[in-house]
């Protein structure tokens, strides 16, 4: 039997990317194995030897946290990118550096082919696949979830199990959990399964990252102060145990562990997918909600009023090219040129308490800042010559003026 | 000496414009003494006897606390308007609210007058003299703090306690406080004095409404129900205690009391007046923070995605409208007569917990909900094709491969 | 053989859909020829015939004329929406009325399935088929372009010739134009063919609907008056004639008349389609751009300034919706209520005169003008003080300094 | 009599700039009259001696022609700003070069104030004045038009032709023209006196830079090339003369001179001034039309689809910006890096015709162009999958069903 090329396969170590691999194999294919290591807490060593075991021709292991934090979950933040008010992207903003390294992959190896393990109604498929083929618009994608030869044999999870009985695949699993999650150093999704009534309360046992404010967050708060340079983080101290951080990665990590400790970040709202049907998801986003309100506080200081009023506009439009998978997209050239601008005024400290599922600014300064405690001030009038106020609202009523008389006309 | 008019002041019963009454007699006019009931705590009947003590010679007092809720609170909630991301507009929404009266006083008792005390560096001179001229545009307003006269005779505390003393006008406060409030039933707030400078974090004793989450919120937690009709809610249940409210004010206020007893809705920003200048502002608006979540957690379940993402844009000018004291305004008209024709989808339940400053969504229902449990479904493929994804995913990523292309050409 | 179900074919009485029609029998539908009059230049009644003769159980011709002019036309007009800035929709404005009937037709016959004739990368599919599912969502929808048996059978025009001939289809086109066409009453387009190069000139005998400026357009320029109602065209006086017309239809007739000839409305782009290809298309819509034009003048003269802003863009994105064939959807209730809100303060008469391609405004009266002549005035100075233009720049420039001074810390 | 201090007055030639010289030496000035060449048809030499004549300390004839091309008409084109929707900005554009270089001399000369002729009802006082404040925030700017002393003395125009004759200046111009202008070399713009009626048409005869497309305007067409890099033009080609053009001013003023010839570039419109006035402007600007009009066609070519409406977006926010004299602010920076990310991609040539007002594009070519002749084609079928367009379709359909059936409830 011939083969019929080289897959590069974006391998989790789980059931379904696990059966994928046998699959592929079976189908004709040379399969390289591709774990991207994005913070998800997982043992790699053992995920690589078990692709090996699976049949996979290699195995690639990626480091590939800082580029995470660096490439998207930064200039994300920067931009307070959200989809739909609420949701931090935090699956978004993996795709495309999981893509990236993989059709690096894909090219340094000659293969042909890219996989990976997403369903054919999700948010995922889409991301990785406009990921692959905008860095490599001939690349070939298999995606057996949309593979009637692969979904048909493949109904549920004994038949996956079955299979993986009988092709030796070792199933660690104990029993399933009434959901599926997507984890990595921002953040763990969840989603399916039981949670698809939007109106099942998640069970307590279901949040993996952060704490339970009623049960178990820290009874004690902590005081932080976040530096910021360009609307990226350059330093965190803790007031409380005297810790200092300066490194990206580092950074990020601790602010992270901060806000699991303290109960900070769950989510859960009904979203809508970017192939138009409503889902129901819970998030915990512990480090990335802190550090987007601390950011979101210092542009109160630094950022000019309509410049921040530009930035929220770019912002929320960026939230939507992030969540549906447009990363390599000219769009996000566009937005980001704006956004970047923007933030070489972000500069300075941002003091807050972190208790409890709560995060409390409790102030603020700039090197740069354009807040004007003299002119401010509601006791002073130098600088400031109350009669101009006159003019304005005299000069911002005219229209207002105007419109009177004619609605009067129309009642 | 003859009169020069008639003038209607919107009067607190405060040193400032208890000063402003006595002044504008002073200066030759008949003074009518308006006192707006707008939920602040406040002995209306002190302040009525009060400004007759002063002077004035017709006092009226209107409680407005039900037309503030239907008139101003709910369309702001319902289109998740706020300022800047943050604030939840509490003044800006009241002081429609009392200019509408004052002006239909100064109609019916013929007054070519209205004044106000706020300063001349503020919002609420704008918010108040916009709504005056939007609804008589030939009222005459006296601005006190904008006149010379009067603010180089007044040009501090001291300067104003003779003037009262001298008056014979009561100064009920006790030393006061090293911060300006405004308070009205949605909210309070926060500014000027020690606040001035952005990095004092506020003192545990300044916040007025809300229980601390530190010290003495409530220990347990509170479950509810909201239920929402056009996307106001009609109705709130108490679970841990059985409490039903319907009534629009009753259940405003309601929600408010339990706002407050968890310490939910303390802000601290560095804002941007309409005026151009930066300012420091604390707020709590307890009851509004739970409304407005629950109410955008409905609009998951039952708003299109493009007619959300519409009504956000429309959300979002609103809350700048009404920042800037457009109330009375076409823009107003324009942006409402679309919020207004997305709302009649959301109708339904929200269930909350509240706890020390957390509002934890745990499920919401609707009759008319856009989720589609049956399509959501990872597991179901009946009504829903995965091919179908993959030609949505091929036609996506055109444009991305084309520009793929172009962008090779200029690396 | 059994009958496979009933097909209601939008039928146009061309070479295409005629051999669809054939097809559709061939493959064992009745099929019923839905013929829409949108006023295109045809025999409606031989189109009829022909249908009969090459076997449609029933036929049915339909005269939308009024209702698209009332229904999508006039809408498009308030909201001023053009796609791209320069394309009139004529298209896609069409779709939605054939849409209707057609599913009307479908209900009323207990037909199951739809078809059209439209290829598989353009936007008509698009169009279509929204309409179709979202007046019907159980509807099928037959579209012989993309159904490889259909396509790979009749890969060209050769193919279909001689399947006509074999079906005994007159076909009555002496050699085909080297574009294709779609016309309405609203506009014709060109497209495919020797357009393909966006470098190629259209040939002079390519434009139908329209006068040539530089040959055969006319001589003499005519000056007319259009009064509007609400942002609707009520009547029109042609003053060089003194032909005046009131009725919504003979009115656009009678304006398109004119528009051609005076050589009004061609438009030469390269636009986005919605499967995210360029494509070049060439229109006529020449009463259209008259209508328009007048309108949006009106519109300077009643709308209220930041009104107009809200409208601009709430008619940018109508084009959007529009041209992607979401006509019935929950976004276009949205934009167009509104646009509707701002639509009744337009009202007044536009004079405007057309000569060789040229619309020229040359005067506009409102009954409810904002324009105040009195405070416009450079030489009137009653109801305007100078002074608070003053106090209005200063309050401007607060911000202006203030960034000033930040931005000189940068350089 | 101790001299005040010294002013840079913008001087102009014209009657009211000389008596504000005077007047400012009246009042104990001195005065150092600055004239800027911006293209407008003037003898600058004569304007100097004038200046001299009535006594300026010192004068300078600044030519700021190429950096009007270079820093504000081509960024504005590579917007494709527009104020709503109609004007080309032509005055607007050029107040913040004429401001430059005023503040650089205030600077240089150590002048404390600068002074302009314009009305307290305009945009101009605004545009002058907030480019002041953003350069030199400390400058102090006497505008005698909001000056009390100043417009009750001079009232009309006999007034200043009174003291014109007392002070010796002479008065070049022959009787008054009943409308107030201001030309530069983008546009020249008519305003004020017998077109404050909105309804009274322009006499010919008023239109000064163009031909009259229905009497003099060129009886034969000229075809042009018009080549971009960057999003600004870099050769222009006569197809019909052989006439070649490459440098920037030259360029502008070449595609100027055949605007005007061609009778293209009229305005009539009623606009809203910032200060909230509704206010009737006629416009002239012959060559930004063409300049416009190619680069819009191009970009048609080579932007892509989400790039072209976040920079329609941007530019139509920029026209605001820049009407409204907010040329030195932080939001102008925002949107130009946006705009200039987009503009790397506007590359290559346009060609079209000029004929009695009319410009049509007859052709563009680039050689980085996102249109694929190949995919666009209707007859061929490579690299495109006409199913791909049925999931496509099938997944937008999916929300507007959804929606079918939900309002299918409501009816």
């Amino acid at each position: 039997m011939t083969v019929k090329g080289t897959v590069v396969l974006a391998y989790s170590g789980g059931l379904d990317t696990s059966c994928i691999l046998a699959w592929l194999i079976d189908e004709g294919y040379d399969v390289i194995a591709y774990i991207a290591n994005i913070g998800q807490e997982e043992d790699f060593e053992a995920i690589a030897a078990k692709a090996k075991a699976v049949g996979a021709k290699k195995v690639f292991v990626e480091d590939l946290r800082r580029e995470f934090v660096e490439s998207t979950i930064w200039p994300a933040i920067q931009a307070n990118a959200l989809y739909e008010n609420v949701y931090y992207l935090g699956t978004a903003l993996a795709r495309p550096i999981i893509t990236r390294t993989q059709i690096e992959i894909a090219k340094r190896e000659n293969a042909d082919f890219v996989s990976h393990g997403c369903t054919g109604k999700g948010n995922d498929q889409v991301r990785f696949e406009l990921g692959y083929y905008a860095l490599k618009p001939d690349i070939k994608v298999i995606a057996p979830w949309r593979i009637p030869a692969f979904y048909e044999r493949f109904p549920g999870r004994p038949a996956l199990l079955e299979y993986a009985a009988q092709k030796g695949i070792p199933v660690v699993q104990t029993a399933a959990k009434p959901w599926s999650t997507d984890e990595n150093m921002y953040h763990i999704s969840f989603e399916a399964g039981i949670l698809e009534d939007p109106d099942t309360t998640p069970p307590p046992d279901m949040w993996k990252l952060t704490k339970d404010v009623l049960t178990n967050a820290a009874e004690k708060p902590e005081h932080l102060t976040i530096s910021f340079k360009n609307g990226i983080a350059s330093k965190v101290v803790n007031h409380d145990t005297g810790k200092e951080v300066t490194d990206i990665l580092d950074l990020f990590l601790y602010v992270n562990e901060l806000g699991r400790k303290h109960g900070i970040g769950r989510v859960d709202i009904v979203e809508n997918r970017f192939i138009g049907i409503k889902s129901r998801g819970c998030y915990e986003t512990p480090g990335g909600t802190i550090l987007l309100k601390a950011h979101i506080d210092l542009e109160g200081l630094t950022l000019d009023r309509e410049v921040r009023r530009l930035r929220n506009e770019a912002g929320d439009k960026l939230g939507l090219v992030l969540y549906n998978g447009m990363w390599f997209s000219p769009e996000r050239d566009f937005l980001m040129a704006g956004i970047l601008q923007s933030q070489k005024y972000v500069n300075g400290d941002v003091r807050l308490m972190l208790y409890k599922g709560n995060i409390v600014i409790e102030g603020r300064t700039s090197p740069n800042s354009l807040y004007d405690q003299h002119i401010a001030s509601m006791d002073v009038t130098e600088g400031f010559h109350p009669g101009d106020s006159e003019g304005f609202i005299k000069i911002q009523s005219i229209r207002l003026k105007a419109f009177a008389h004619l609605r009067s006309k129309f009642e």
